[in-house]
């Protein structure tokens, strides 16, 4: 056990020493995105290349190897001996997790990948500004193939597309995936064409203009309520809105007032600090001098971000407190606007070609195309050649939408111009996540819309601390979601909140 | 040869490194001064403390030693080979000026520094606070102590100061200080007597409220037109200002909007940005992406910044352009107040305790007071216990006025609470170098003049450009001083100028 606690302290500290290059590393992209004069990039990118060079070199010393498996960690037991505690294991799997993938993945293999993904994304920024797939095809064609031959280097027992998956979502499988998207699927075509028959909602009041200081005075108000420490973090302005750790005590997030109606910055800005409320809550406790002190995954981070900007921020007990505010606080832009026309404006549901676009009950769909086009290219049942027209099929038949050329079509997203092919599941995930925790707050906490009502945010903020941001990253996602609500993974309750919420705004 | 290049190649590959990691920690120290929330400063120190760490490992590894003998470099020729090229030489003085002081001062000797420094700045402050000298006199003790015994270690042929002086601006001594103090002293001396017979100055409009934003745009205006080029830097707000390099094309300067006087944000703006346009212009070339492509040491880095500040910025042909600007800025402030009026309120000498509000004629006194303590502490000549007493007879006879309490006397600088002694002087000799520099323009540039009241300033940067800022750290200080301008350090011409400008402003 001596013997035990003197590895386990190894581990320990050179994760304190990863911790702090992470979080030094985090500000420097921050600094890049929000402050950093133009000429700086250039100097910028060997800055961050130098700190993940040598992150990498730590990661993959060999030493680290060994010790892991001293712990007892092996592909049959990611963890480490059972005698471990909790939190101990966790850090020896993360840590034989990321050193066993660095392993198996040669660096030739690494270096091909870091080259043609690094030239991919600049190819597909103009592809994409040029609506021209024809460019971006062979590149895509290539990070295509690194992902099939990824997928047999690290190895998989069912599918292909679980090591990519995994990745991105650790513990989730593939035909967990199938299971409940398919649920999601047959649920959400049937919402959308209930909602089509709806009357035209009137939403041209957010798109009039609103001041930026007053958005940006309205926006720290909800964050405030809703328990983000401004000692903690901050809140500034960036292309696109991000969250990011730069600090156990210094989370912060950004957001945009650059876009025409005035609840993307509002509703962009809830929903990173969602991401940042479980950062910081994760980071509180003693687990936020190590690498477990953040969010455990993709998923159960966007169900956090989720959660606070739809299922809390979109809510009429939401607004019934922060509408009168509104109004105050811009009464010339809402002059005219009653209660229940902002209620349904800011919960709109409009099909379109564009995902980030898309509305809660559309979203869904958006990543089901995806998930179904990644797994056909990576068992080779689709080509890259035929991936526009098959794209454009999807969308229509699931969406009911067809781009007008490729540039709003299949090239919209960066993902897997930055080779990231298994990423998109976990936007999905992370709904039907939020749906199943907020059930499971409801229950617990029977009178928490009466307190959302008030403005009133404590309860909410405690419970997720209590259930799922004090554990950090722990419990893995599936692991969590049992723990927390004693079940596995289960659609209806996504279904059954987008159900309610159009019933009472709709009367459908 | 070829042996030399490739022991060049390896400290010119070292030195990309130790410049990325020094521009990192720039930016966490200047992260931390301006946008940082609060709560973030105990992991910040942290990181700031990981990446010193890792710098003082490189640059101590013993191989670096062996390159640097290989290269020629020893006691007896810092600068290695002398065939080598002026900057290759440069870099090897560099490096085996920082090896050889960390070869000669012990482990024991450093760590007792740094524990004893960092527990005297909380002890200083809460001192200065208290206007209490006793308790911060058995740190200051200690760390005169230290001094005295970092001088011995470091070694020196003429004076015990010499090497804590040559610290912080290599090349220069004791000697020469004296020498050059001695004439400033008695040229101050009587200019402060002269001046302090001319009537009392009204000033106080430049105490009326001033809005920041405006203030901010006046100052950015200034800055655009001196040439800093905000594609390469920014202007922020912070406690006290600075000018910090975060990459080679990133240059970054604070000022603040908190003194009383509108003139303080904006004389420090143009401060920090004479310091600011030396950094850009030694990084802009080849030198850029080596530790050569910085300024060379502190009084050349403060004769730019004082440069700016006082002999431009201060001057009447500086403000016949700007003033009318400054009144359509600011007309309700400036109502009634005459062009002279407000150059003369800029310039107005008022004898004060108080060395960071001297104005240009006192503050070499503060200096000289300063110089000819340190130098006593260092011989054993002056016991810190006698020191606020002979703090106050010095100012008395220097600058003529004695301070209330130890807080505004000895007490009021944060330097020595940082173990720093051997850095005062270089404030001074900032002015001096000014002042030679200045004077060396204006022969070459006989229109400068006439260019600067038409707000015109690309002769001055291009100027200043050729003959300083491209030669970055190639040159040390009296090195340059002399290719600029032909002699060593004459003090005449920093005389030579305030009796220029106080004659003008006065009529003496």
């Amino acid at each position: 056990m001596k013997e035990q606690q003197k590895l386990l302290k190894k581990i320990y500290s050179l994760d304190k020493e990863l911790v702090l290059y992470d979080h030094i590393t985090s500000l420097l992209h921050w600094d890049q995105e929000t402050y950093m004069p133009s000429a700086g990039v250039d100097e910028r990118s060997e800055q961050i290349g130098l700190l993940s060079r040598v992150m990498h070199e730590k990661m993959t010393d060999p030493g680290i190897g060994s010790i892991l498996s001293d712990l007892g960690a092996s592909d049959d037991a990611p963890n480490g001996d059972e005698q471990l505690k909790d939190a101990d294991r966790a850090l020896v799997r993360e840590y034989y997790r990321e050193y066993s993938r660095q392993s198996k993945l040669p660096s030739s293999w690494v270096q091909e990948f870091s080259e043609t993904t690094s030239k991919a994304q600049s190819v597909w920024s103009k592809a994409k500004q040029q609506r021209d797939f024809s460019e971006f095809e062979p590149y895509l064609k290539h990070i295509v193939k690194l992902n099939r031959d990824k997928a047999q280097l690290l190895g998989y027992e069912q599918h292909p597309y679980d090591p990519l998956l995994d990745e991105f979502e650790p513990g989730m499988t593939t035909s967990e995936v199938e299971r409940v998207f398919q649920v999601m699927k047959e649920d959400l075509v049937r919402i959308v064409e209930k909602i089509g028959d709806a009357d035209e909602i009137d939403d041209s009041f957010l798109y009039r203009e609103y001041q930026e200081s007053a958005q940006e005075s309205f926006g720290k108000m909800v964050l405030s309520d809703m328990g983000f420490d401004f000692s903690r973090g901050r809140l500034d302005v960036s292309a696109h809105p991000f969250t990011t750790g730069i600090g156990r005590d210094d989370t912060r997030i950004t957001t945009r007032y650059s876009e025409p109606s005035v609840a993307d910055a509002l509703f962009s800005t809830i929903h990173e600090g969602g991401h940042a409320l479980y950062e910081l809550g994760a980071a509180a406790g003693g687990l936020g001098k190590t690498s477990l002190g953040t969010g455990v995954s993709l998923a159960v981070h966007e169900s956090q971000s989720r959660m606070w900007e739809n299922m809390i921020g979109r809510s009429s007990e939401f607004w019934s407190w922060y509408y009168p505010l509104f109004q105050r606080q811009f009464p010339e832009q809402t002059e005219g606007v009653e209660f229940y026309q902002f209620l349904r404006a800011v919960n709109k549901v409009q099909p379109s070609c564009i995902r980030v676009n898309a509305d809660e009950v559309t979203y869904g769909l958006h990543i089901i195309l995806r998930f179904e086009l990644e797994k056909l290219l990576i068992t080779g049942d689709l080509d890259v050649s035929d991936l526009p027209e098959a794209w454009n099929r999807s969308m229509k038949d699931l969406v009911g939408t067809v781009p007008e050329h490729d540039g709003e079509g299949v090239l919209q997203d960066v993902h897997w111009s930055a080779g990231m092919i298994g990423y998109f599941p976990t936007y999905a995930l992370g709904n039907l996540f939020a749906a199943q925790f907020f059930a499971a707050m409801k229950h617990d906490l029977p009178d928490i819309e009466q307190q959302i009502s008030q403005g009133e945010f404590k309860a909410v903020l405690g419970w997720l601390h209590e259930h799922i941001h004090q554990h950090g990253a722990v419990y893995q996602a599936p692991d969590l979601l049992q723990r927390v609500t004693g079940s596995s993974l289960e659609p209806r309750y996504f279904t059954e909140y987008l159900q309610g919420k159009y019933k009472e705004l709709t009367g459908l």
